[in-house]
């Protein structure tokens, strides 16, 4: 089962959950040559971290990430908390020469993102950030395909991340679970924690971003606060926000994303359209990948749905026969099985830090160009 | 726009408009050598049939379909009245030497088929049946496809034909619109209706039929007659019917029609599984043409959607451009023009009467089984 | 069949087809008190025109518009002639009191168009721009469901227009069939050719435009002009727009359109989503409406697919039975109809010029917004 | 976590991984009163068993299952071993006053299954037989909706099971792996393996099964050894098998599943016609369900894919969020957390022996019913 490997998450929500189903089973299903040992789960609230940890089998508790940070038997430092506590966590735990893996996004702003990067770069430290995406087969196989020179010149890139679940005037903000709508702890709205994915996975296809053009909008101006009973604030998060953009290499895009788009709940979905072929995905289908192969004889041309569930489809060899699927947990699990990996053979895995930091920048600049209404230009 | 031919065309209802449409318009979207004159309609109600053959533009009316058989300005008699008509129209118009057109099902049985085959066939007449889905051009490249190797050695084949247009026991049977209900005039339900054309399309693809299997059922036990105001009479026709089958090359299939399928108005499918490849088609996306193919790289093995649209598709190249669809009447449209295609050509279109007896003899022999509950066996 | 129409039609090409065949169908399928008579066809090219007019049945050709607008004979006049012809003949038309039937986009740009509404609002002539797509059954019924109130406040609105038949670098620009390329002749690429149809969906379904933010590209830089062999110049058409835009309701939108999207033939699409429900309509799939319903038990919650083909459904008890759909050309069908059944009502039918000059006021906001990298706000 | 269950489990193949990870992880997904232990992992090859209780975590292990058994440390026998091992081990378990788990199909045929369900009766002890697919939450939500009276009279019944994985004549039969080719251990082919899922979904939705007809073929008449190289034997088992049914209340149904179905790799649907509303599912799309509602207006009438991954779905408030989707390996956990919480209830879960040999009945009067070419009718 390999070399024990330490971990010490903090965060016992959402990704909390995620996170820790996937140290417990990636060594049943990856042979890596690491074995994750949940050694200690973090968070302030010790009455409702403890019912988690013996549920989810951690060794052991801490309430103040920096007393994490400072024990020796931590070899990794996982950051599953809001997006306001990732630097102050990162940059301690790099300096402590911990490995750093961080929920994303990396941070509230290009501003903190670039300390943490200097950070772990400096330090030395195994980073990562669990843009788990990048981990869904199809995703993986979108790569694979392009990588292999089926799509050719791209032409068009155009992705969507739409939800509904903030329509609702009646929905508070803040407060455990609903920290997402309160610009405070989450820096933004749907940019951060929507379409930071959806660059992600574009950078990592296309390449990088050149200008964007952007709007946002905030459809419900005020809300309550989940912990104050009877009062209201302004929402300061974006609800929605779309912008267009230029790659470097010449591709146009567009991008969207809400929580007002009724009847989606995750629809997460690129579509690149190339000289030989065209790609699209949508995680609302996630065993799928759509693909039009341009360069067969024409009378045959049709968009072709790629079950991704065969054992020559990326990760799924790990899993269980053709036709049985996956599911969300698993794209953790997968990440985690690379990053051990990446442990493992000496090539780090890759996003990183440095990628994230990136996907930051677009963030920043898809932002300031709602606010000032004008075209931002990317640095080089 | 080539040379004149006269038509009789004996009916004014559903298939009436159908026909009447697709003789005007075949000459402004194909090239052929026939022009069709719209020289006579027939049908026994002339206070009905006066109005439509204005709106359609037929230069002539007739009440007695014996009339329009004699008349000696008449190349062609087209069938397009009720079932129990078919026979003997058809034997005294092949004797008069008309080419004959007939809808399907071809007849009331398999006896009255072969002395309407016989008929025709004796007089050297050009004669065709109005199975006009094969000129969907979807099914019509599967066919293709079939024939270039693309499938191989066929395993399986499903058809389904799913209807719900009679669930309500408030519909009754007969008279004009609902004669299909009326087994005195319909000779049978779904089975000549529905699964006649699925039979069609299945033997044009795979080939002859070796044995059946089959079951029929009668939901709505009976009915008020329509143009008998408070008389109820039993229902006689099949309001459902499945059977399996095993075609001549080894290859085996489940058929199922039915007017119940809640939910479904006109689906009409069928899917070929085979050595190389697969095929799918759904009446209800009829510009589609699924199509799966195994002679590739296996990890972009996929269900391909081809939208049948484009100029090198069967049909396509008489109609608009790539991505714009053609509609069910159109079927006619294509029909007909294989069939003006065949006069001038020489090779006679098919199905002819003879193809449609094959499929006759098929329904008869499903027809038998169900009421026998055993297995029959074709000729061979 | 009612009072004649008599029929000036200029223009033989891919429009001329479909109006003539509205002409010589809308008769047998809607009850309407005026019956087009196909009374001129006019081009410039005598010899092409001919056969054409032999073969749809007009009864005469002329060759200048000029002489055909003084006929007495003719009441309506149709300009299905490339985009750079409109304004002249309108203008002529208006101005010697004939109706005036127009191709879309209504002009070159939006000076042309306001100088084309004003001469035949100043005429007081009944007029019409072919927007056919209002009448696809499937968009009509999403203009229906918004009119019941099914949707609600409208949040978001994404339309794309997607086409692949230009990303060859061999093909050529300008002459018959090829003008749409030459910005001399049509005037831009993809926003006046397809994004007017979007646009004038958009304003249909959800109301006015506020501003909007665009780019647009031109991906191949030269190509040979078919017309004069061995040379080539610069392509001035935009190859691809995308823009977003905030409607004057609140809503936000995203457009897009291109010729460049590789195995999308004719994908004209939009998305409503409101507070109630959402729509989604795919030209390549017409026949059917996507429509999620939020105010019903949430277990049941889904996207569901209306296949628009019964009854009573926009248009469809027109045609044939449910089931059975329609096609390209029967949206030219039904907006004739529309048209005559104006005439006949004494409510003019919509989209006039009036309706189609709000659509190129929002086109040139869109290729001005591209040109100078800004934002622009429509008028009031 | 709640009282300790010590689980003794035989079988480490595909079944043995699956049957693991459920029990590693339902006290982390669900709060039921019993905390499986994975006491002892049993099987003949201890080089093979070894490695693999240490990966799953099983505590110790087991070469002969009679030791198994005998233990009194384990509290419930899991047979995950192949069919011809069911009957010996479940009677021994039972008689010994284990609670006895066991793969379907139940066992080799009709005769082996009574004598465990009578075994475990007569013990008393608590039972179930691994149907997953009940567990689908799509298909619990299929019940739900019947259940719930939306679909009223049930007219039709149709169900596929179809893959693809032996079509090449080069694959081996027997062996770890391959035992599902070999009649000797699993007793039939598709019938026992994949129909008896089919079968035992449609009696859980519609009712018992009256009456069947059935065909069987066995394309590949011989294959090699896997574990004897150089050798070959007849193939005995059926490669395909379709049948018709009546269902006891009057339903007529259609089944068929094949390994032969190029492209197919789980497909493993239903449809369900009724009075009020149809029901579609199909599980390579597992996360939905298609669901059409006859009792609405008719002109927003259409086929409605539920995305089954909300919290008021079945089974989904254990997992993430909406619009997050579960896998194949799921449908064990929530199995098995049923089963569990049937035992904390005292309402024993379902299904149990008993209703798998009601499945059982049918599989052998299909098989009857294809090798004798006659309709075979099941007891009352």
């Amino acid at each position: 089962m390999g070399k024990k490997l330490n971990i010490g998450l903090i965060g016992y929500g959402f990704m909390g959950r995620a996170h820790s189903n996937a140290y417990r089973k990636v060594n049943q299903f990856f042979d890596v040559g690491y074995q994750p040992v949940l050694k200690a789960i973090c968070a302030r609230n010790e009455a409702k971290v403890r019912p988690f940890a013996e549920q989810w089998g951690w060794e052991s508790v801490e309430t103040d990430w920096r007393k994490l940070i400072e024990r020796k038997d931590i070899d990794a430092i996982d950051i599953g908390s809001p997006n306001n506590t990732h630097r102050d966590i990162a940059v301690a735990a790099a300096a402590a020469g911990k490995m750093v893996l961080c929920e994303k996004p990396l941070a509230m702003n290009a501003g903190e993102g670039l300390e943490m990067t200097q950070a772990v770069e400096k330090a030395g430290v195994p980073n990562m950030v669990w843009f788990n995406y990048r981990r869904v087969p199809a995703i993986a196989l979108a790569k694979q395909l392009i990588d292999e020179g089926r799509i050719g010149r791209v032409f068009h890139y155009r992705a969507k991340y739409l939800q509904d679940w903030t329509i609702s005037p009646e929905l508070p903000q803040g407060g455990a679970g609903l920290w997402r709508l309160d610009a405070d702890v989450a820096g933004s709205g749907v940019t951060g924690d929507l379409l930071a994915h959806s660059i992600d996975t574009a950078i990592w296809l296309i390449g990088g971003v050149q200008k964007v053009s952007a709007m946002t909008e905030t459809f419900i101006k005020q809300r309550a606060i989940q912990d104050e009973p009877g009062k209201v604030k302004p929402v300061k998060i974006d609800d929605a926000c779309a912008f267009l953009a230029r790659f470097k290499n010449g591709a146009l895009a567009t991008f969207e994303s809400t929580r007002y788009a009724r009847g989606r709940k995750n629809q997460n979905t690129f579509e690149v359209n190339g000289e030989f072929g065209s790609i699209y995905f949508d995680l609302e289908d996630a065993h799928q990948l759509q693909y039009f192969n341009h360069r067969e004889e024409s009378h045959v041309h049709g968009w072709r749905t790629i079950l991704v569930t065969d054992s020559d489809h990326p990760y799924m060899k790990h899993w269980w026969v053709p036709g049985c699927v996956i599911g969300y947990e698993h794209t953790f699990i997968n990440a985690l099985a690379d990053f051990l990996q990446g442990l493992e053979s000496g090539t780090p895995v890759r996003p990183n830090f440095r990628d994230a930091l990136e996907t930051q920048y677009v963030c920043d600049a898809v932002l300031k160009s709602a606010s000032t209404e004008s075209w931002q230009t990317l640095g080089k």
